[in-house]
């Protein structure tokens, strides 16, 4: 890839948030992370809900030279009740994000579903709120994930909620390949 | 890219819709032709707003053999009350997805930012529908974009709202490279 022009880089260093009951949030940080890269950014994302590799987006992802999916972090069924292990896994994810993020190596640093581990009192908001302010400037950070907390939302500058207005799985229709992982 | 199983095929066929004032729609459809395209689907994205072709969605999926962009349709910046041209290109880019989609050639089609057109009376929502009832079975089709008419959304399978929770365009931060386009 070429190298990005710091023209770019000089306005990167904003939060998003993509949160909510509806579908698209994972899918809308894979497309953000596809237009970056396409720019020639350095892009991450960090699934803290995804431990296996068996998915469309980590195929594709191996074909995009400065794209790169980490699947750490825990399974999505876990217990709402929090297990020390759920937490201790939630703690090493959130440490080596913070390792990934401050490595100065990224442009975007997404973290898939983190939101839902602060929904579960794996994570406290104020934990991750702080290692997102000692983050080198321009680099520009997205959280996504259901039951995002109010602080993430006040610190954060640009927050998306998807509203679930209707969806197959009501009929019937259960997760495919291609389409929904 | 290697053949894709009779059994992904095989269940595809459903209508999404992504539509609401939040920001993602696009970049949701992005994200999800990625996850395909590394399934090794067909997959193509008409944009019935964008004629050019500056954007980071289209540097990256020139890397990607199974995923076209087409660029098609109105600027931006039309008017509200529709012209004669207006309304003569969003039907000539109609017609032609209807020609893709009937091709055979594709597995999933995005026709991105269409709700748009028709939410500003270019398009009518039954001829849409008309062009999506005759599709070959077991092509998946999504319809992106604000405003998206009722009739639409009864017909769909899947509908998103992305509701604009906060948006840093209101503090003066102007669409940037990378991340916004």
């Amino acid at each position: 890839m070429s190298k990005v022009s710091p023209e770019i880089k000089k306005e990167l260093g904003l939060v998003h948030v993509y949160t909510g009951p509806g579908k698209g949030k994972t899918t809308a940080c894979l497309g953000l992370a596809f237009r970056a890269s396409g720019r020639g950014l350095e892009v991450l994302m960090i699934q803290f809900l995804k431990p296996s590799e068996n998915y469309g987006e980590h195929l594709a992802a191996e074909r995009i030279p400065n794209f790169t999916i980490l699947p750490l972090g825990l399974d999505h069924m876990v217990s709402k009740v929090p297990r020390d292990i759920d937490i201790r896994i939630a703690k090493e994810t959130l440490q080596r994000a913070k390792e990934e993020i401050y490595s100065g190596k990224y442009d975007l640093v997404i973290l898939d579903e983190i939101n839902n581990t602060m929904d579960w009192k794996l994570l406290d908001p104020e934990e991750v709120i702080g290692v997102l302010k000692g983050r080198p400037k321009n680099v520009e950070i997205v959280l996504s994930g259901r039951g995002a907390p109010k602080k993430i939302i006040e610190y954060a500058d640009l927050v998306t909620e998807m509203g679930l207005i209707k969806h197959p799985f009501d009929k019937g229709v259960s997760a495919r390949k291609g389409i929904e992982y």
